[in-house]
């Protein structure tokens, strides 16, 4: 094999295909990324058997070929040349010479005939959205999916499209993400399960804006990522999900609309009482007069009271500020709408339309 | 006590302080803020038996009195707050209430009273010096500080003043790294050893520039550095340092001249071979056509061709990159220039007038 290519376009590829390299394989090839040069131009691909991706680089082909590089190593070559044309060629041992300007690196190289091929995928199954909100729904959700994975159907996030509508789910066992949106057609209904782990290495490789697209194709057990020159294979989650509607109910006996950044910072301020050995929950106490956040640890004390917009009863109720937090963070409204029933039952924040919804249980605490 | 003081010049002197809060303490009270109100205003301190800090605040005493605050809660507390009036008072049992806006915070403090005061310093001997200077002649140095204890001197710095003439030194015993400048006065002979965890945390909280000055006071036992209303005291490493004179011969077979990043480009992309469990030595090997550095190891090997205006022999020799790196990366010259003896000998990186000289022992390789 003998290629050239831009410095940059080079180094764009192994980013995005590295993404796919495990920290820590199995079998040396899957420390590799594989370069193939044919008739279909140079193509990058890493596989770590859960997670495939392969992207196509532009640059000359002067002879066919297939070399493994090790990943770490080659990256770090990649990344280290100067600003200039990169050429590779490998010789019959597979020993590859990389140079660039004046730099000579001479690294031994595998033939790639044991590099596990992406699984092709039948495109029958499809749907199209903007790169942007793709990035968007799983960034706003993520952090319920579970973060260890004793219940595999919590490590995974639940796509379901019904008609024009794709609605996302991840949930602990503790809270529930929800985010949804509006597709530009109509589908058949489909439901799937993506491990969390593909969509966490996803957000950071799909940087185009509402104007770019993205194709997902669905098999039963995989589910290809299509976007540019670059294409993403991940394997699906087995098993039914989790039945959340009755969950989400839309009566309640209190509702409050409160100032998003001050309930942030307050939560912020009182968290600092929380430490590893004494997890108190902090307690709101919602009347007419405000809302009161307070917390009592073996560290002290601290209350606040922050202006509330409320209707319904009074209610006092404890929760874990970790959770209110995340999904605070991910909210792009000013202003938030809380809906409590009982100080035993689910704190649900959403918006009118249910674009988000994130439900975090209660904590019990004694007064 | 009870004092206020705005949010800023609160966090400002907690920060400070909190350089000499150790990580993990012998006793409570180390890892405690002392806040002391009287008749010379709010002060805070913090002291580690071998770093001690305090600083004077702006703000109002409505009370005297002295309290002292576990630092980790206390910082945390104030970083929180809103950007407005801080409110501290405390009771007959030390809890005291820490009050801004509408958050209101109660914790346990303490009386103080076992609280380690800071050695006084006769302020007999003396220079002063811009602050930008000693940050820069730290910055200049610290890396060449020996990381382990193993031995007492080689954990400090070596400051020696003649004159108007301050120099400073460190060494781990693979390299020195020698900064030089002129004072402004001229002082009788001086030298002393200082701890480099001391001026680690200095280059933090001296932050003024060429028109801010910092006295040094030192006693036959402590540094006592002074500025703003902030004195830093250190206790002094005892011994007699090393002779390091005839170590930085001004003699050299070989001199080049090589532009500063090229170099440190080209060392960047030949450390990429290095792995933790082989550390093979980048070789030089200096000829009339350039210098050429090449690595050989097991991942594989590398070689690159960079320009130098060379006078003297030739000569092949073989060094540490992270040594060489970390003077490069201090230096501030785009031109260096480097003395070579032989291949056994130290190599130099040092300007003229020898402001800075850096010299690293070679490592011998097999050709």
């Amino acid at each position: 094999m003998k290629i050239s290519a831009s410095k940059k376009d080079l180094l764009d590829g192994v980013n995005t295909v590295m993404k796919a390299v495990p920290a820590r394989a199995t079998a040396p090839i899957m420390e590799c990324i594989l370069i193939e040069a044919d008739s279909q131009g140079i193509r990058l691909t890493a596989n770590d058997s859960e997670l495939g991706i392969e992207t196509n680089i532009k640059g000359l082909i002067l002879e066919e070929g297939t070399v493994a590089l090790e990943a770490k190593f080659f990256s770090g070559i990649v990344r280290s040349l100067p600003d200039s044309t990169v050429n590779i060629a490998t010789d019959a041992n597979y020993i590859t010479n990389i140079t660039c300007d004046k730099a000579v690196f001479n690294i031994a190289g595998r033939s790639g005939i044991d590099f596990v091929a992406l699984p092709e995928i039948e495109k029958t199954n499809h749907i199209v959205m903007s790169q942007f909100s793709l990035r968007e729904i799983i960034r706003q959700t993520i952090f319920s999916v579970a973060a260890n994975d004793n219940n595999q159907l919590m490590a995974g996030e639940y796509f379901e499209i019904k008609g024009d509508r794709l609605r996302v789910i991840a949930l602990d066992g503790q809270r529930i993400a929800i985010r949804r949106i509006e597709l530009n057609e109509s589908y058949g209904d489909v439901s799937l399960i993506v491990p969390g782990k593909t969509l966490r290495e996803i957000i950071k490789i799909v940087t185009g804006e509402m104007d770019d697209n993205i194709d997902l194709y669905f098999t039963d057990n995989h589910i290809l990522f299509e976007f540019g020159t670059t294409k993403v294979v991940s394997r699906l989650i087995e098993g039914e999900y989790f039945r959340i509607d009755r969950m989400i109910s839309s009566d309640y006996d209190t509702r409050i609309t409160v100032d998003k950044r001050t309930f942030q910072s307050c939560i912020e301020r009182a968290s600092l009482l929380i430490s590893e050995s004494d997890r108190r929950p902090i307690i709101m106490d919602i009347t007419d007069d405000g809302m009161e956040l307070n917390i009592r640890s073996t560290i002290g004390t601290m209350n606040e009271t922050i202006d509330i917009d409320k209707e319904g009863r009074d209610l006092k109720i404890g929760f874990n500020p970790q959770f209110v937090k995340d999904a605070l963070s991910v909210i792009d409204d000013e202003n938030i709408t809380i809906y409590f029933t009982n100080s035993k039952a689910p704190i649900i924040i959403k918006d009118e339309e249910q674009s988000y919804v994130y439900l975090v249980l209660p904590i019990t605490f004694s007064a």
